[in-house]
């Protein structure tokens, strides 16, 4: 029980055009590496952070204190053993409010790394309620669109939060992901104000309930021209696209690059495409990161990778 | 070319929970019964109509008006040759107002019917959008979710109106459907315009899509204890269900007696409720049929089958 454990957690993409707070799909890089010790002191302690300057992401230290909690819960009455505690080591690998998910990674590390620490008293989805718990923390919501890729690998759709549920969805396997994120920040917190704080048309409701349900069944076909067709979002992207520097031009760069879709990831500034081949996904990424420099004055960084099925992960 | 034509086509469940406009399925009875013969004068005329009291259903006449405007369209500068013309004989054999998509199966059997009788130059999806120009006149609105599973059979999503695109979903073959017609009847004009009039929270939208997506994936795994959860609509049953006498009872009913799932077919004030045997199906209508008549003082006619996977048909 005493030996350290380390966890790589990765970024993710959420919303997927229609899929707002529902959907999201896990990458392969960047991601976050936490490493968790055992600790005579009750509660979780975290000794160390590094990269994103030293910003302190609590909601990992939320998460894996979640976790804690929940194993002294399992123990109930047999409590006269000491509270469990652990440090934890965090390295941030990813910017924060960049709309890769980052703070889910850092939760979700910080979840399995704790767990892991006291024999894995949990599974991936049993751990998920302690990472939403982390996201309710960074964004004042309890949304599990990263969380739950970032946890188990692939896509997935969350059906209900109360109670959570969710959905792992087939990956088709010539799916490409681009993610580009130029360098600049927005707030979840205040991205997800922005669009709560409007109320919605019955058409634009059906227009994205339309969309989701073809995206489903399209990734069950794997019909990669109709998961293309159905990124399209008329709740959301409106809203938050004028956040972004230069939106328009890059999503027209990436279609016409011969992207499948295109919208923005998360809460952005970051914004994915799809592709049918890894050579097409780089073209996408190189058109998309200079129409961000032309078109919207910043530079960036890309991400072409397949979906990672296989979420967070123990490394040595 | 001469020779009479005879198709029936189905009732059909809208909207099945949190599909509002999106989805439908088809079911075995009741159906209109529509025969057409050729005619010298171009053109529609409906010649007879029995049942329902012979209320004019028009809509039968713009669809199938819509079918020979297109042949024409497609016959181009060869029109030379006469304009065509049908005679409609029209047996409606479902109530009006009912929510069991009476006027779409009678756009659908013309439709159908008067391609036929014209040596069938339209396959069934191209016919969709005749038969939706009968839903425009029927209901103010050109919805298609009971247009597509009535043509096409099974259980359909439209993922886009313009252009239109529909989708066939899998068919668990142990899902039964239950449909309870209590005596009264619901305008669909009328009942679109309640729920169009209001304006929807970002949460409701998104509790609808997650069981939205998760009822696609549901049918695809033929999990139907997962279609059942997805049975939840909060966009509109809260809305329609004021109309309809004993609402809260009937779904309460259908529940216990444990129904997959229960809400409003169409625009009401029929329910449906699904189930995966057909002697519970039975037992299901019973008790929603009782609880009609003692929570809501109506009478009711019930439907019990399986999904009708073959939509409309040529009869002899």
């Amino acid at each position: 029980m005493n030996e350290p454990v380390r966890v790589f957690a990765p970024a993710s993409v959420s919303n997927l055009g229609p899929g707002f707070d529902i959907l999201g799909l896990a990458i392969e890089q960047p991601g976050d590496l936490v490493e968790a010790e055992f600790s005579d002191r009750p509660g979780v302690e975290i000794v160390e952070i590094t990269g994103e300057g030293g910003v302190l992401p609590s909601v990992a230290g939320v998460a894996a204190a979640h976790v804690l909690d929940r194993i002294m819960a399992l123990r109930g009455e047999k409590a006269a053993t000491p509270q469990p505690g652990a440090k934890l080591h965090l390295h941030k690998r990813m910017p924060l409010a960049s709309g890769l998910g980052s703070s889910a990674a850092s939760s979700v590390a910080a979840a399995i790394a704790v767990n892991e620490l006291y024999g894995r008293p949990f599974n991936g989805r049993e751990l998920l309620a302690s990472a939403v718990e982390g996201e309710r923390v960074a964004s004042g919501s309890p949304h599990a669109d990263n969380v739950a890729p970032c946890m188990l690998g692939g896509i997935v759709l969350v059906r209900s939060y109360e109670p959570l549920d969710v959905l792992c969805l087939p990956v088709p396997p010539d799916l490409w992901v681009v993610v580009v994120h130029p360098h600049c920040s927005i707030r979840t917190a205040e991205a997800r104000a922005m669009v709560f704080e409007r109320k919605y048309s019955l058409a634009e409701c059906v227009a994205n309930m339309g969309n989701l349900g073809a995206f489903v069944g399209a990734l069950y076909r794997g019909d990669l021209q109709l998961v293309g067709r159905c990124i399209s979002d008329q709740l959301v992207e409106p809203i938050r696209a004028r956040l972004i520097p230069g939106f328009l031009a890059v999503k027209e760069a990436a279609m016409t690059a011969r992207a499948l879709g295109c919208s923005i990831s998360g809460s952005g500034p970051s914004l994915f495409a799809l592709s049918d081949t890894g050579a097409t996904a780089k073209r996408i990424a190189a058109v998309m990161s200079d129409a961000f420099r032309t078109a919207g004055g910043v530079t960036s960084d890309v991400y072409v990778s397949r979906v990672n099925t296989e979420g967070a992960r123990l490394v040595d």
